[in-house]
């Protein structure tokens, strides 16, 4: 097996005919509009709206060419060019002469390049289509309707309208014989009580369906070899018992297995990691019982995850495309961004269907690491119809998708995608395009659970704001008051860092902020509503005016740390019949002015991932509050809490709970406190009356004897408006 | 093509590989048990609680045998079995080789009998096995969990505990050419805008997937021939424009076109009905609407039906098996049933997924009269597991199921079955049972809506009773704050007709009824609660103490009818966010004492069919009342309509409305209504004060000046029980 070296020159034309009339250096894995914009010395479209100047490169073709230098003895070998990721729509050549017509950026594209090959100066070419748009009324999402492209490119309240186009997955061209294993196809039935898997094993070979060889398989455990099983033709099964599980951090180790596949003829091997374990949403803990009175409907539908037959709360966030050239994102970002979700006590990421299908060092990495994912289509916001061309890519990629994903532990649900049954989308449990994906998940991946979309009966979206003003409740009596099965998603926003919105706001218009273009390309304003995701009324609200940009970025920063652990932590009270917390939004793709999200374009982490990391600890001392503000005089009451999602048992704790204004702190005790294994503990309702001099913040923080580890501290506020100064000496910021 | 006489009879035995020790006559369709009973004298089965005595009857297995008279010349033609439907599992031998082992009540079975026959003394057996149960551990309806067996024959609360088995549809002994055609499988695309659509047509033959030969085909509306389309091969395609569609009843013609097939070689003719329609599940009006509030779930799941781009009301009922031996049903007895929903005004019967899937007698005839039908798969109140046999078995009932109903324009709605997401099933949206059902439907059905059972979310079963103890709420109660997207099931409970009670209760024991063997054997005992289904204690609290059978059932028929009139207006009332509403049950299959039922065993009507009959006309005056019982002097309040779900209209309608307490009668007035197609006009809310004097029942009638037959008569009753003579007086019974 032999790689080819491709070094790629791109340009653009008008019509599919034609050729560029200029050429620049293309970068696979990349995307057409960079690469041009690069060699074209664009100015940086992360900088104000530059990002607009780059609107004329959707409805280009972009064609890639490279020569192909093969080998003169290539006798018994086939020649394959195999592109992991064309986005969205191509056809291939070699020599001019058409070797495929392929839509959809998900699904593999594999051709044979031999029988048009020429002795010498062949040249590879790939002709991408103009970005796919079902109409010009408008310049939105919608236009996505009519493709699986993921929607978020075409605009979105976080994402600049820019839309992608290219070979943004690796591609190879590659001298190989087509008897060649190409990849190994595990499935398997686990039987938890006996500790067993029948595993079956299918070979997929670089010319498809071939008959195949003769084999070994060895499965590793490190080093041992815990199963060595010799067999011809292309596919074998057995038994493997003493199994090691596969589980999620936080309950387990995330074991792989190595199966290390030898070619008895060739001896050429390949190897790959194998996980085993069982995944099930089944119905929430109380969601029976409440629908007890006729006419009697039907409950909640299950949204309790249960790995390998242990009930798991999900705590995590929603992942975004990092990057909105997907092209350019590297094992390391993905890296990066997965240990920081870990650190943050996170066990599943939610992959949003309106971006992208992760690359496999994704999942790789969530498998190694034991990180739960829950994974979307490309279906968001949109109403997609019943239209058989749109269906048939659809299938096509979805089955892709499925095929490849399902092989990864971590995979543990599919869902159609974002919102979909929401007003806005307008798309119904009669959708073809959802019962199609419900169809093609229960064929290839029967025992992975399918939602069509989220939020399902009973799950909860939103807020997105610490204050809501329709309903004049702030986050902690929404939350009070909300009786959800899960809340798979919900928002805080807060300000960019200072750092950040010098480098994408023109200096002139920093502060105080404003709606220009800068600004609103950037989406502190009117992102939403006129105010989102600056919120700036909010801030003022709580803290005054604010004199200069760090004050305003501080406060915001403060709200969103108050607001994410307010959310987090009242889920998780409200567990079991709620099974899952999940923050929108985790990480952001380019830089934003104000966003959700807690860790920023650049990896600079935003206060709230800390309180976010405390609300998550397995085990730790929490407090329910009705409100984040008080009267002066006034009686507060908060209801005692031990939370733990976990294995980790306690006998006999004791609580102090401080509650300080200012330099006046009084204290209460709550002692003896058993701890049980994945098991809350709720106590007592404690009182508190807010001194009549006190105004602003004023903190609350739970001590638990010589486990100071499970301490907790929270900042609630009196009513009346705190000169900043006082708020931050009280915050200790 | 010549069918074979086949004269069977039957017997049972304990092991498979044995013989019968005695043979009886055995009436083919037809079901086991009935023969065996029938030539061994048997008593009826219907008294008192003689069923107990066939129970053995389910573990034999029964053995059908028939000679085989073939005719000596047959050369160039094949000899099949046919059977439509064998229950459950069975073998089947000719002159003692095994030919086939099947598994299924629903799926066809055809078998070649050529290579096995004999020149004489061909004698064909079916060895039909014990019935399915899953365990021993219980005697219900949990036994049919690892089947596809209609529950409904393990226990119910109106069905005893009889399990049939056999050849329980048409067999047929056929001599033919393997060429010939068997049937028309013709599959479209609609274009409503254009009144066309795309036809595709493609045959069946018998000898299986033959390359086919020379046709015509005609498409005769009436006598005139609207496309001749010659073609050679299986299949063929062609637009039918100026297309006349199928409507349901009420709101077109249900019409039908007429496919013809000429062989061109052999001159066979076959023909089929073919009807066009276009069916939709869309969102309820104001569905959206009601999920405004942070943290936002999904709306309830689109239950409003769509004919043809015309939103309809569905008014209907719950259809059960009209008999407990499925095999003696006629298409008589369909037709009879059938011809009773029509004039009660209904257009829709859910085929209940407890009972069994119809013979083709009962689509044809829906199909002819326009009734739609929603199609339920044999699970009902169990939890089928994921198992893989299970699912195998299942798969192939439902493709069968759905191949052949998907030819009926009748069949609207596919749904998984019955009640399966409630508690007392605990199925969920991850069941494999329902992905596959779901799978199947979208494979062989896409323009079909599927429900993965009922109810869904928004969607109400119950209450079953006309008073709720546990609420303390009378029907009108419960009625007036409910909102359902549909009532799929509400029952109403009465006793079953004196004439039926004689007949199947023994002399000494019919009054007063009390909990005996016999009557708790026909569900007026223990069916639910103690009290269901003959809820004397609440005919009770209305009417007192009842002197005589004719009077006990008067009363709980009355209570019915009332009960049922209340429910059909309300929820008609509650259009159009509500689209639907159906009562449990219409029908029954042996003589209950009593039943939610509202036409018996026997075919005779309950007054509760007229009250339905009127609720659901067209368009009728109608009323809404808070609550069934009022306290004398106190002011009663009621909000009046005009009901329209159809195409009528009227202009300037005057209705007066006189409430009579006795002889004491008042006078208010509606004047000036207009009335739109497909719409509901709501009225006044009227007062009434009730007079100090009046005891027992009252009447309120709704007249409409110049158009009687859209009047409606309403009772009511003021607290205090009624002497029942002067009840009978005011109800002019």
């Amino acid at each position: 097996m032999k790689n080819i070296e491709m070094n790629w020159t791109l340009g653009h034309h008008a019509e599919k005919e034609q050729m560029p009339s200029a050429w620049v250096e293309g970068n696979v894995p990349g995307n057409a509009q960079l690469d041009w914009a690069r060699a074209n010395d664009y100015a940086d479209y992360h900088f104000a709206d530059n990002y607009k100047q780059w609107v004329w490169m959707e409805d280009c073709y972009w064609t890639y060419q490279t020569a192909l230098d093969i080998p003169t003895s290539i006798e018994g070998q086939a020649v394959y060019f195999q592109a992991k990721g064309i986005d969205y729509e191509c056809e291939i050549y070699l020599n001019d002469h058409l070797l495929t017509h392929h839509i959809g950026m998900f699904s593999e594209v594999k051709v044979l390049l031999t029988p048009y090959l020429k002795k010498e100066n062949n040249l590879l070419k790939v002709v991408v289509f103009p970005i796919p748009k079902s109409h010009h009324n408008s310049y939105d999402r919608t236009q996505a309707v009519l493709s699986a492209k993921p929607a978020v490119s075409y605009g979105w309240d976080w994402h600049p309208r820019l839309v992608p186009s290219g070979i943004w997955d690796e591609a190879v061209c590659i001298v190989t014989a087509s008897q060649a294993v190409k990849s190994m196809v595990v499935d398997y039935d686990l039987n938890l009580e006996q500790h067993a898997a029948k595993v079956n094993l299918e070979l997929d070979f670089w010319g498809g369906n071939l008959v195949g060889g003769s084999y070994l398989l060895q499965v590793m455990d490190q080093d041992k070899c815990v199963k060595e099983l010799p067999f011809k033709g292309y596919y074998t099964n057995f038994e493997l018992t003493d199994l090691k599980l596969w589980w999620c951090v936080g309950h387990g180790e995330a074991f792989q297995y190595d199966f290390v596949l030898t070619d008895l003829e060739t001896e050429q091997q390949i190897s790959r990691k194998v996980a085993f374990r069982q995944v099930a949403l089944v119905m929430n803990e109380g969601a029976y019982e409440r629908t007890n009175t006729f006419p009697k409907s039907r409950s909640c539908p299950p949204v309790q995850m249960e790995l390998n037959g242990q009930k798991i709360f999900l705590k995590g966030t929603n992942w975004v495309n990092p990057e909105i050239f997907p092209g350019t994102i590297t094992d390391a970002r993905y890296h990066e961004l997965i240990d920081l979700a870990l650190e943050a006590n996170m066990n599943i990421l939610r992959v949003w269907g309106g971006g992208i299908v992760n690359k496999d060092a994704f999942h790789h990495y969530c498998d190694e690491k034991g990180m739960l994912v829950w994974q979307e289509f490309p279906l968001a916001c949109n109403d997609h119809p019943n239209e058989k061309q749109y269906l048939k890519v659809l299938k096509s990629e979805a089955t892709a998708i499925v095929k490849r994903l399902k092989q990864f532990a971590s995979t543990v649900l599919w869902c159609g995608g974002n919102e979909l049954f929401n007003s806005w989308s307008g798309m119904t449990d009669q959708s073809h395009a959802l019962r199609l994906l419900n169809s093609i998940c229960f064929e290839h991946d029967p025992n992975t659970p399918f939602l069509p979309t989220a939020p399902v009966m009973g799950m909860g979206h939103g807020h997105y704001a610490f204050f809501d003003e329709d309903t004049q409740q702030d986050v902690f009596e929404w939350m009070f008051s909300a009786d959800c099965t899960a809340y798979s998603e919900f928002g805080m926003p807060s300000p960019a860092f200072e750092n950040t919105i010098q480098k994408i706001i023109p200096v002139e218009e920093q502060f105080p902020p404003r709606p220009t273009e800068a600004w609103k390309a950037h989406h502190a304003y009117g992102a939403w509503t006129e105010q989102t995701w600056l919120n700036a009324h909010i801030i003022e609200k709580y803290f005054g005016k604010s004199e200069d940009l760090s004050t305003l970025v501080a406060r915001g920063q403060q709200l969103q740390k108050i607001g994410y652990q307010c959310i987090f932590e009242t889920a998780r009270q409200k567990q079991p019949y709620c099974s899952m917390a999940l923050n929108w939004c985790f990480n952001e793709p380019w830089p934003t002015a104000a966003n959700n999200s807690i860790v920023d374009y650049d990896n600079q982490i935003k206060p709230a991932f800390y309180s976010i990391k405390d609300a998550l600890r397995p085990v730790l001392a929490s407090a329910q509050f009705q409100r984040f503000s008080y009267d002066a005089g006034e009686w507060m009451e908060m209801d005692l809490w031990m939370l733990n999602d976990g294995q980790q048992q306690f006998d006999g704790l004791n609580m102090t709970v401080t509650v300080c204004f200012g330099e006046e702190c009084q204290q209460q005790y709550w002692n003896g406190i058993a701890v049980k294994p994945y098991e809350n503990t709720v106590g007592p309702r404690l009182r508190v009356k807010i001194p009549q001099n006190h105004q602003g913040l004023f903190n609350i923080k739970l001590s638990v004897e010589n486990h100071s580890s499970l301490d907790s501290t929270y900042d609630l506020v009196v009513k009346q408006m705190v000169k900043w100064k006082d708020a931050v000496a009280v915050l200790n910021i």
